[in-house]
């Protein structure tokens, strides 16, 4: 399901399709040399033949992944500390739906947006009107009951869909449900709720009596999903409450979900662990009880740093991407698991944020084609015969193997840019865009 | 469901009476002034009438609250690098039966043993009578496939209930159907699981096909269990494997437990956890799903550390408590909620084992009692209130309260002592065991 | 070098003496019956006589320990995801200095208010006057180069003291010799920095030269340092940097301060830690090393979480005070240690700031009472014997005892509020306010 | 200083070269055109250029890069709760020079042991004879105090260099002063300090007094250290000791060896940290002030937990050795830097260890060749320039070279063989060892 090619479509696109082309000529040859010295190596190892595949397959599949774009992650980010906006941010949703149209536009590989209500306002028809105008589809809706709004009657300091008092559960409740219309009207088909409900000190909150309402709102909201909706519960262990939150593990995520029905499933958010949590088992875990409705990438060291996936921990992302191909490889065979989705969650605070989402995209499609060239059959083999050290070989070669250039030619074949980095800064995008826009700072903020 | 008093018990116990009575009466003035002293402050604050009850009744309440011995934490413990054993260590089952007596006797906490096998071997009906003629009874019986034997058949380097090799799979199913019927012969009514079995690098083992194996060899064991058993399942992240394990955290020991029946239960070690988890939400989830099977208590401050419980985090001992307590509270009015069990598993590597242990049911009936002090009714009001000033009060009110007159008063009134650490020293226990055992250091090591 | 009595003071303190006064008449004389209590059980247990002290002297040690309340600390904090203020918040400097008052008033523990500029803004005799009339101090000064101020000529966005460029360094140099100025005008005798200097990804910054840079850019500040100054240099892991930080840790904040002179300290902010340090252990090695000035007090369960100190986990907070109440002892016998600062640092996000710093003067004497309380020559003998079970009963011994009766008296001799919240509340303070103070969002918030 | 080439040596090599020269024989034309690959790739980016190096200068630098082997590490480990041992292991110092060799034969990267004593005992005169007969020289020489030996007169359960009483501590440096020795006599020219010393329960131990006590002993150690020696002190953070260690992390490491002399310099393992440290920052500071003495060599998810290096995170690994790189290449142009020492100290817990410690050659390798290709003159401009977008591209492009042609073809010109796992196993070597060798369990345990 993806875009059509750059080359069928008008000339409302945010970057010249000149300056692309200029750019990708003058690195074409080289990159030719590049896959065909791949293809020999790969050849040579027998690693192909190893995956019965071909170099044409491998890059069909990678140009089959793509990734989803936050409309927040377009402007810069911020701690509680501050922030340090950039030069020319978007103002309007508009604005964001056109950086995001020049991520796809140079990375082919981000033609969905995820919209965050009501960060995102505007009237539906010229939302959809904009993103079809830039090729671009709306993935899960994000609904927003962790922060009030100018004007909100009921707060949300003692919590959202868990709170004590049943008007704030209500308004709440009402909220998704109008993010869900939102979402009806420009075709996004999921909701995807995280809520920041939890508490500072010990006797704040009742860990029973809260997570059995936040489970009431939910049915509440589930019993409004459109049928060809999914729900998606995102988990989280801390922050912003510093001593519990309701919805703090994959566990009682998949609680929540197995309690509300078969279209409810778990999001992972790589940055929302404890320290040393072993990732990829919980993806393995969900994916085995038929749960995983998605991950949020992005990269962390010390909590939800939300730093740039693949930046920090490139090789726990590649493992977590081979539980995935491990299973869509399993799903093929026998019955279908429906893919997960996969969207950047992100907060550029000292980056510019169309380059991190730039690098992000790179980062998960490298992440994605190394766990391609994983052999499972062999693996698996040498997994019955408790054999840890070839075991980890396998998963090593395909790690180091440079996917770089696959990576390029996939972008060239579907229209986009060898370097899309190198033509942003050429372009002078940034700066023109400086001097259009108008920049509001009360609704360039929030970040997740 | 205590045991009776000392008093009616016969002369066979390890510590003279005549010890604990000298002893008592020096001391008994001073306590009776302190626990009034105490009686006062609680009636001048409040405290007895908002809670509807007596310090008799609270002391009741204490009394009945017991704590199960582990066997193998009678020697002294080690770490990798090496083992301190101290003199006098028990070298059979029988010498812990007595060492364990010895603190039940000094204490009147801890009236149960948990036996690990096959580190506990015995003819059963030498241990029945000798546990009874020491006033003990024994708790959940432990199986162990995390380790080789001498002479066993297949190893369990790679895995016992989730190895890839059936054979293997199912000497470790026969060990369990084993260790159940020793227990059934003893008088044991649970059986404890805890496996060792994970990967030590990422591709070793498949994390589905791992947890697949694992939940037909319990579905196995589940299937003998005799009809008036519990089967628990204990979490742990890592140690001894370092990359996954197949039951790494109370979600998946949870889906297990669902997937086996109605008697199987998660069993909460509280140093199976990763930095920072809120371990009590964790029992209060376990709580609200009716599948809290045990918690096993100790303390630690970085991994598994297996200190000394309350040595480190008293405030989280005293807060699951709360949850336990506060889960008590509620039960007694609606259905029953049949009590979990307190197993101490702690490795005692540089303090006397039978010291430490003192200490530790001190500890735990210390957490108890001051949960028994908090004013639920008034918590849940201004939880409903969103008041999280005055509600950490609520808690803070009861942690502050110092118990130690009403813990003394209820070891003194069971014919315990009220100095339990200073009467072992001054009976010189330690040193006339040292003359009398003969360590065999093969049989004295192992710990959990 | 504490206030003078509430009773010598004039009638424009916040809060009506009249309110105080009636509610302690009312709760005395429980107070001095649970005062008695806790002598008498302090005289049979024989603490007192060990500790060759009295209960007054106690108190008056207790009396003497004063924590520093923060500027910033006086609104309501909040989380990169939002802030939830609440009504009559201060407005101005000015406004949080009568806050500050008002927690003085009804504590005595915090005649001493710390600034942040520029975030606290006033001409400087005005500062004077006000706080004299309200009869605090000021203490350390902080200097604010984390976050980018309006009309500021160059941005902090890649660092300030550590920046590459010079231009940036010199504007934070004189930032914070601006900070020194207005602290002289005022009566501080100290500046604390702290840097949010460091990066979001390997390869953003140069861990060698930016040390260079810093410790050149201290080298200046402390130049101009005038000579009864101090200068604090605080270290933090992670956040608003995320990959690393530039003064990461004690280490490295140690390093600079030897570079810089005797009147360079480190400063230790309990929440500025990896999850597992042993913070009681940093702090006695800079009192080893003489190089310890100040805490700063909050707890944490995560993070930097910035909640109350003492809230959750109140054994460690004990512990600390432990380390530096037997430095103190020390330094008495021989030299003169000088004592470090204690500072509220917190951020509340979900409580009434003055509600929440009421509670923490209150645990933060706790902690500090309870340190008085342990026999540290005891403990020192049972250490040389390795005696580590009746070592840790002599820290227990201290940590149980029941320390609220020494507080409140503590209080009450002094002026204060023996029940500061009840006082608070009954009041109507905080409503009052919210009819005169008019918030203007963009200087209220602000936390560290 | 590297080893003689294998060719030049004598038969008496563990691995029959023919064995090797078939394998390499079969597999040396498509290394050869891998290396092509490589370096027409490396030419087209223009890296080659940009590092004014040639791929064969590369090679150089990579076939000098030299890991030294632990004596401990050539038996299979185990952790608290067993070890699993295999077949054929080494059961005396000269078995486990045997096993060296044979990595060694196989890598030609790892041309020294370091020996831990009295884990390792044997004439000076063998061991010397041996070592040079099978072609390796001895690297640092390890003293054990966190154990006690049969036979020992005092224990150190309650520490060694730190032990309260003086004739312990007398014990413990005589203890290190006889590894000086034996170092000596076989050709060291470095010791090894890491000690177990700290304490499970707050209060155990004092903190101040510990560390002086240590510093005490360790200045003891240093007078008596050969002119041409060093002194490496390790720290770590818990674990023998589970609540705080004297030597616990590099700020007190620092401290300790700034108070020693100019030989003494830290050791950081790379296992030993709290998670989420830094550990190139701490690299990186220690090189700056002089004081980086090596490197152990390990991975870890948790805490220690001593995996085979790059296993977990691969790109953390070469981050460290970016640090490494760089200040070499910096040290080069100015003042000598002294290289660091690179040991392997892991536990092989289920891999063979032979074939573990020849996959963490390779992967050691791997990081230092990677390195190699970091453009830092180009980094030093972006980081000046606040580009991190570009410098993480510059740290990825060098960590994205498949350099495996460039490992495999150092060894083939070393007279190593390609593939060296492929081999051990066609050799049979373990099977035949496990027919020669008489496993004596007491003495083939131990592990670090």
């Amino acid at each position: 399901m993806r875009m059509p090619h750059m080359a069928e479509r008008g000339p409302e696109l945010p970057m010249q399709r000149d300056l692309i082309d200029r750019s990708n000529a003058s690195l074409k040859a080289r990159l030719a040399l590049d896959l065909e010295s791949l293809r020999g190596s790969l050849q040579r190892s027998g690693t192909l033949l190893a995956l019965d595949t071909t170099l044409e397959e491998i890059m069909d599949r990678v140009a089959g992944f793509e990734v989803v774009l936050p409309s927040w992650g377009l402007g810069t980010g911020g701690t509680r500390f501050g922030r340090f906006p950039g030069p020319g941010e978007p103002t309007s949703i508009f604005e964001k739906l056109e950086d995001a149209a020049l991520v796809q536009q140079l990375t082919r590989g981000a033609g969905a947006v995820s919209l965050h209500v009501p960060w995102d306002s505007g009237a539906s028809r010229a939302l959809s009107e904009c993103a079809q105008g830039l090729g671009l589809r709306f993935d899960a809706m994000n609904s927003n009951t962790f922060q009030d709004q100018p004007g909100q009657r009921l707060s949300y300091k003692f919590g959202s869909l868990s709170h004590p008092e049943s008007a704030v559960r209500r308004q709440a409740i009402d909220h998704n449900l109008e993010v869900i219309a939102i979402g009806e009207a420009i075709g996004s088909k999921a909701l995807s709720v995280w809520i920041g409900d939890g508490s500072d000190t010990p006797g704040q909150s009742n860990f029973r009596r809260s997570l059995e309402r936040v489970a009431d709102s939910l049915a509440e909201i589930y019993k409004s999903l459109p049928g060809d909706w999914k729900l998606f519960v995102e988990y989280k262990p801390y922050e912003p409450a510093f001593y519990s939150t309701v919805i703090q593990d994959w566990g009682t995520a998949l609680h929540l979900c197995q309690g509300l029905g078969d279209r409810a499933h778990v999001l992972v958010d790589l940055g929302h662990h404890l320290p040393g949590t072993n990732i990829e088992q919980i993806v393995s875990r969900l994916i085995q009880v038929g749960r995983l409705g998605g991950v949020h990438l992005n990269d962390s060291k010390y909590g939800d740093d939300d730093l740039t996936a693949g930046s920090i921990r490139p090789f726990q992302l590649f493992l977590i991407f081979c539980e995935l191909v491990a299973a869509e490889r399993e799903a093929r065979k026998s019955r279908q698991m429906s893919s997960p989705t996969y969207l950047i969650d992100q907060s550029h605070n000292t980056r510019d944020p169309i380059e991190a989402l730039i690098v992000t995209v790179e980062e998960a499609r490298r992440a994605y084609a190394k766990a391609l060239f994983v052999d499972f059959e062999r693996l698996a083999e040498l997994q019955d015969a408790s054999d840890p050290v070839l075991a980890e070989l396998v998963l090593k070669n395909a790690f180091e193997t440079d996917v770089r250039p696959v990576l390029a030619a996939v972008r060239l074949r579907d229209g986009g840019a060898i370097d899309p980095i190198g033509i942003f800064r050429e372009s002078g995008y940034r700066l023109a865009k400086a001097r259009e826009r108008k920049p509001d700072w009360k609704t360039a903020g929030g970040m997740v």
